[in-house]
């Protein structure tokens, strides 16, 4: 019998504080819960999602066959993070299109959808929203944090922002900012809404229309760069869309990665909303938690002490494993208690959300040590 | 004194047939040419170019300050292809917007301009209407013919099709083929222009509009891929572009490497052309010689009588040095002449076209050796 999963909904009126100045009063966060806070409230698992997920990480629902949560193959009942064990919640961010308060929802100054004029929110707002709802649900300390790609930065800026709050943090595909070529990626993806003639400022609601000429090219920048060079080459290589003959045409389907590609720009553009794309990159490009002490991480990761799993994989090239091991040494200078693993998986940055064997057997491992602490 | 170009073209009544069927007629040549042709006619160097560049590949035009070609340093008096010993031919190729019958031009049938039904043109076609230039020009025999990326495909196409017309083939960071990847860069690429509201199916000239939005995009894509992650982080890293402050905005520019984008992007847009755009980057898409042998490179190289240089960079992504290793290797199952070298080089496929002194050092012995021969 499948995990049924039920998204609830918290609203907070007082005003929350943004880094990038200003704040935001009365929203609402969308989460989930999934297994049984124990008496002691120290059971609980906080998995913060990356771009284009939400708060329903794990289990079905009711009545909706294909529904799974976006990392159901983790999550669950006798799964790496067991729900038998853990009381695992899942939270949609603010600013996305999943349920929490976003650019899509009126804004309480305009009486209009908020629009391009929701404010811009980081990594570190993220948290701060994160330990409210933990507060409302009267959970003082965190068994784990734990979040793969953005996710996985959420993980990371908790132990700086609540260092005492979890015991454990897991952090993986990730990286302690993004450098320059990501940034680049994002900024085209960003363009391209932009300039979709359909975006109009940011106020396409009012107007109708979707930009979804701009979120097809994020899309398929984003997809790009999910996948490693061989899994493309091996998934997809030259193959040729209709068999062996070749139409000779700029503007047809030739290649099979062509007609994925473009599948998957259309099934994007149908549901992800394109105020919510800026602001989740430009979030991504922001986070740098070493900024604020001139480039150096091990002095910014000074303050987290909590113990850390890390992994990264070796085909991926959005966040490889270089980047990974940064916060390792950053942290192994603190001396704080670290386990670190690159895996050799071939599915570059999508490997996080994949279920390969010895990945999920070495989150197994950890959360069973969690458990038993 | 600098060496002055001239711009010349050749027109051509008769049809060229194509390889993705019918035929174009009445076309024109743009070419360029520098240095002496022997008395022998033995001199003869053809250069090839690559997705942006022309026929305009040394020299500057009179009177005309930064109009450098774009392999100046690498073509001209006393350079590694010394126009002092050697008669280099560059060529605009067709469907190009730079002189050579393209897409911008009135098309004999219609009386319009092309437009999106300018023929799909291939890298053979190119070689083909590049041999008839060499036929136009007395040539017989080439003494070599090079080119970089794409111009080094052009480069291993000649030795196949006039496997007799060249002594030697010098091709640079290309490959034998496009991977999944690379296909799916120039699909976003594509689909970017396309689905521009300013495109209208090819057909903008005759509005008077050019899809400017969709070129900023492709070639925000396309300098992103042109670079390595190693100096995209050295030249900007996370550099701000307002020194310190971060503005906290979606949609403005925040690091200088959105800065530097944008100005390409701005800069590309008001030169090239949207449908060769697409042209050119479906040549490259369709280039496979192992096609016809069942993907076996070795067996598609056997034609090939020519000797050959291939170099690759070690940090060129795009078309890395394995790709350049599968010609080599083909070439040797054929007990073919081949010199190759892996450049340790910073600046990913970029490196081509940068005046590296071990590069050039390299291709300056290797054109010695000819003009020796």
């Amino acid at each position: 019998m499948p995990l049924i999963a039920h998204p609830q909904f918290m609203p907070f009126a007082e005003a929350l504080p943004l880094k990038g100045g200003g704040h935001i009063a009365n929203y609402t966060l969308a989460y989930e819960t999934y297994g049984q806070l124990n008496a002691d409230r120290s059971n609980a698992v906080l998995v913060c999602h990356a771009l284009n997920a939400s708060h329903h990480v794990a289990g079905v629902y009711e009545g909706q066959d294909k529904s799974q949560g976006w990392w159901d193959n983790m999550i669950g009942p006798g799964k790496p993070v067991d729900t038998n064990r853990f009381f695992v919640i899942g939270v949609n961010n603010l600013g996305s299109c999943f349920g929490s308060t976003g650019p899509m929802h009126e804004s309480p100054e305009t009486g209009k959808a908020w629009g391009a004029d929701f404010p811009v929110v980081t990594v570190e707002d993220w948290v701060a929203a994160q330990a409210r709802l933990l507060d409302a649900l009267g959970i003082e300390q965190l068994a784990a944090v734990m979040g793969g790609s953005l996710g996985g930065m959420q993980a990371l800026s908790w132990t700086l922002q609540f260092p005492e709050r979890m015991r454990h943090a897991v952090v993986i595909a990730s990286a302690p900012n993004l450098n320059a070529e990501n940034i680049a990626f994002n900024e085209v993806a960003r363009r391209a809404i932009v300039t979709d003639p359909d975006f109009h400022g940011g106020h396409f609601y009012e107007q109708g229309v979707v930009p979804k000429r701009g979120l097809r090219i994020a899309r398929m920048i984003g997809h790009i760069t999910y996948l490693s060079d061989d899994v493309m080459n091996q998934k997809f290589g030259r193959q040729l869309r209709d068999g062996l003959d070749l139409r000779y045409s700029t503007q047809d389907i030739e290649f099979q990665i062509e007609s994925y590609l473009r599948y998957q720009a259309d099934k994007f553009s149908d549901y992800f909303d394109a105020n919510t794309y800026l602001l989740i990159t430009r979030a991504l490009d922001y986070f740098d938690p070493a900024r604020e002490y001139g480039g150096q991480l091990n002095q910014a990761l000074a303050k987290a002490v909590a113990k850390f799993l890390i992994i990264s994989f070796t085909t991926d090239w959005r966040f490889s494993p270089g980047r990974s091991q940064e916060i390792v040494h950053a942290l192994l200078d603190n001396q704080r208690d670290v386990t670190y693993a690159r895996i050799n998986a071939p599915h570059g940055h999508d490997a996080f959300l994949l279920d390969d064997p010895r990945y999920h057997q070495l989150v197994a491992a950890y959360f069973d040590r969690i458990a038993k602490e």
